[in-house]
């Protein structure tokens, strides 16, 4: 490796520069591992890759980093004429979004991990890069290091996609997957993944599905080549699942997991995009069942490849810099090739299905009075909304009793619709678990 | 869709052009996939791809493949002036590697589904491909629709692999999973497997490991940058794993899986590569424990990035297909972009060790005379070969008991030449079940 390194310079090939953009936990470990990684990542991109400049709100905050390629001053950095390339670890969307523009017009690829910027201006700034001919990758905007945007972008370029279903937000999964181990409620378990440093002290981006559904708009672009954004995403956080529902969950053989999903509804000309976030039960036999902790999984449905899962550590410092560097070693590879890597298209321009006709499956459960014709009276109440029922456990319990309904997939807002109806019902005492079920056959 | 591909046309842009070398499961259903899909593949690539000729033996069997493209003369057909892209999925070593080679010599880039081929002699035909600046792309030669080798080439090139340990073959893995359902033996479930068309006529490349072995090989050489072939991998097949290993396995919370183990050992310049294929003991905690039936999956360990996984069909015809046409995606894009991807490197030079030298663990069960003194007679042979154990568990019945051990890790031969020792022993009436252990803690 030193031969080779050695050897590229002896050729005085001059290595390619990086102007890094935020230092915290990612930006720390992408130049800690540029360093340990310095011969390796020259082996593999035929050239040596330097930081030469990285802007930060405070210098002094910084000591590891040599003080000569501090910069307070993002905007300049990035069309310096001896920059390359950039790598945006800042996040949010301004200063970011500027940045970015800034350099593509300066013809600087970029490597990012801001999935709030992508999720809201995705189209904008692929436009921006194009122009300019030169990259814009953002492998570690979704699920961290686990390699699933340049699988949706190349691998299944050749194929349909049908579907893809995520866990892509780790403290949601660690604080579900605690409520289930444990029985506690959400404002327990929150606690204790606070203490344990798996939320955050302001959790609201993560608990309320913020953070989820910037990436389920990025997945639903690049799976259906449309243009997505956060805003288009219908989305309910995990704050209202209760020890109940997940006690009831479990009853029917499923677990309860904060679900991204874009699904591709109807066929040819009548094609849309259905893309939500919410809690949902799916059977603990379903390969996201298992995904516990905070860990990240995606799960994919294409025509012909079928079925597919990717697995791994969706955040971190050095599992996103490792995605990072991924992407620094592709867009290095591309410049010395003198060609962009593919871009992403949009040329589907697929719709995107409000909430209210996206296709789902609810469970509901009900205390009723055990009397007869309730369950007639109940069953009428989701015919008259046309959602049709799949399953039905009655449990007696003296002069009451329980029903656990789930029902087949029909437009969400008939499913809405219907609970709200069931709760004005004399004969039901109290709608105690109302959940989205997804994954059943 | 349509009004994309019309202004191509209009725009005057001519095909890529496709010569096609095979045309069984695989070829038939990449040719009727880039039918159905051909308005997408241009608006994906952004020009139109098309099929020129299809290279057959037998060119009456194909009554859905048009005449006048069919031909029996491959090697006219890779090298024709109108032949912009070659996609290989004859399979085999020759003749396929003489295509391949005047393919690259004409300056055609290549789509590949060939393990054995790639597995043999994946370095000469890289260095080929990158000699004429073209591409040698094989997504489809591993674990079928699953993205792996792009991750691996791609995502992870920013990444220190550690290892990679892969079910990689449907065949066998659907038999072990038999197995462990039902109790029965291999003899019994391989039957099975025939009747049901997951096991071919003659089963001997699944079942003996060299499909596995031909994946484990190209995995090794991407994931260490290290040229391996097919005849460095040690390789175990599954016809000796027995119903009492199966049930052994259980006991101890593990399952019956053939692996593809793919190892960087040691660091620096003592750095080497252990790669071999054998059935294993994997604790049902793993997530590879859960991969079941014909299914594929593949397990990474990086330094930043930590665990990986990658699951879904690793073969069958459509979704073998969708590997093959993402990489005909790849191809098209780099083609028009007048530049190669990224090739494979081979940098790092690492060696292959022996498999005696390769650190395993092993699980022996014995049957033992019950008398005072076996337990340590039998530990002493242990400690003899310098293996050290890291449980034992010890069951009386009668004047006989049965001692079930696992061992820490130790070099293979060590391991080997203490089974050896111990059938040799007096006071061992049976070594009744021996195999390799991974994944445990």
């Amino acid at each position: 490796m030193n031969g080779l390194a050695t050897s590229t310079a002896r050729h005085g090939n001059p290595p390619l520069r990086v102007a890094l953009l935020g230092c915290g936990t990612v930006g720390g470990a992408v130049l800690r591992l540029m360093d340990e990684q310095g011969d390796d990542l020259a082996a593999r991109i035929g050239r040596r890759v330097e930081v030469v400049g990285v802007a930060v709100r405070r210098p002094d905050h910084h000591p590891d980093v040599p003080a000569h390629l501090l910069t307070t001053d993002a905007q300049a950095l990035v069309v310096r004429d001896d920059v390359d390339l950039v790598v945006e670890v800042i996040g949010g969307i301004e200063p970011a979004r500027s940045l970015l523009m800034a350099a593509f017009e300066a013809g600087k690829s970029v490597v990012s991990a801001n999935k709030a910027l992508l999720a809201e201006d995705g189209v904008a700034l692929h436009a921006a890069a194009a122009k300019s001919g030169v990259d814009l990758y953002y492998e570690a905007a979704v699920a961290g290091a686990i390699p699933l945007l340049r699988p949706l972008r190349e691998s299944l370029a050749g194929d349909q996609l049908r579907r893809v279903v995520g866990i892509v937000n780790g403290t949601t999964n660690y604080i579900l997957s605690r409520m289930a181990e444990t029985g506690a409620g959400f404002a327990e378990a929150l606690a204790e993944a606070t203490e344990l440093g798996y939320a955050e002290a302001d959790p609201t981006a993560d608990v309320d599905g913020f953070d989820a559904a910037a990436k389920a708009a990025i997945l639903a672009s690049l799976a259906f080549h449309s243009p997505v954004t956060a805003s288009d995403v219908y989305r309910e956080g995990i704050s209202a699942v209760t020890a109940i529902d997940v006690a009831r969950a479990a009853e029917i053989g499923c677990t309860v997991k904060l679900l991204a999903i874009c699904e591709r509804v109807g066929d040819g000309d009548g094609a849309s995009i259905a893309v939500r976030v919410h809690p949902a039960m799916i059977p603990t036999s379903h390969p996201l069942a298992a995904v516990g902790g905070a860990f990240n999984a995606v799960f994919v449905e294409a025509e012909a490849a079928g079925q597919l899962m990717f697995y791994g550590q969706g955040a971190g410092g050095e599992p996103t810099a490792s995605a990072v560097l991924g992407d620094l070693v592709a867009v290095s590879r591309n410049r010395l090739a003198g060609a962009a890597g593919p871009g992403t298209t949009s040329y589907a321009g697929l719709p995107v299905r409000p909430m209210a006709e996206a296709p789902t499956r609810y469970h509901v459960s009900l205390d009723v009075a055990d009397k007869p014709g309730v369950l007639a009276t109940v069953a009428q109440e989701f015919a008259r909304h046309g959602v049709s029922i799949s399953t039905v456990r009655q449990d007696g319990r003296g002069d009451a009793a329980t029903l656990v309904i789930v029902t087949h997939s029909a437009p969400d807002a008939a499913l809405s619709a219907t609970v709200t109806s069931l709760r004005e019902m004399d004969i039901v005492r109290a709608v105690t678990s109302v959940l989205r079920v997804e994954g059943l056959a």
